[in-house]
């Protein structure tokens, strides 16, 4: 029941790639990330994703579609079984919300797999 | 498959205490509202809500907890079943995240009851 400050959450860790839980409202998590270069392709076969701007700029390339690119107060939702790929050319301060239980990495398991359920 | 800034969105309307969506996650909805003055004491039976305030700040009273402020870039989650009384001194514009259906006076339906899945 305490108020959670996202500048606060981010400035507790530093590593790129790696989300870290900071709420939870019934099966789904609010993750904070941070992002720069490039991600792996990949794709969420079982959820949508949303991805909101919280500090800089990212891009989201995909297989079928334009790539987008998305900035501080701005928000995508990639829908379930997109194959995508995020990327930023600067560290860029990303909010993810996902049902619990999502990895980053999604059908395409490797390096950048993250832990999963990792509060900060 | 289009970005959302928030900013454009709050500028779609001006009335107070009447949720807009603005994005779906699966069965999950991302909603603006611009609120100022007090809300009405309620609680959600069925689902935990995020308020994450984009603008402003708020305060969330409770009846068996210390009144919580939230200010821009924090966020508070309000657990199912605790009633609480939204609340805001001067206009402050939040982003609500909460499961589909979820109306904004839950179990206490009244003038403010807004209507519900109203896009933007």
């Amino acid at each position: 029941m305490a108020k959670i400050s996202l500048r606060d959450k981010f400035s507790e860790f530093s590593e790129h790639w790696t989300p870290k839980v900071i709420a939870e409202i019934n099966d789904y998590q609010f993750k904070l990330v941070k992002i720069a270069g490039d991600f792996v392709w990949h794709e969420h076969e079982e959820t949508d994703e949303a991805f909101i701007v919280i500090e800089g700029s990212m891009r989201i390339e995909f297989e079928d579609y334009p790539t987008v690119e998305i900035s501080e107060g701005e928000m995508y939702v990639v829908p379930r079984g997109v194959r995508h790929k995020p990327c930023a050319k600067e560290e860029c301060r990303v909010m993810l919300v996902e049902p619990k239980g999502t990895v980053n990495t999604g059908a395409s398991p490797g390096d950048l797999t993250a832990p999963n359920d990792d509060w900060v």
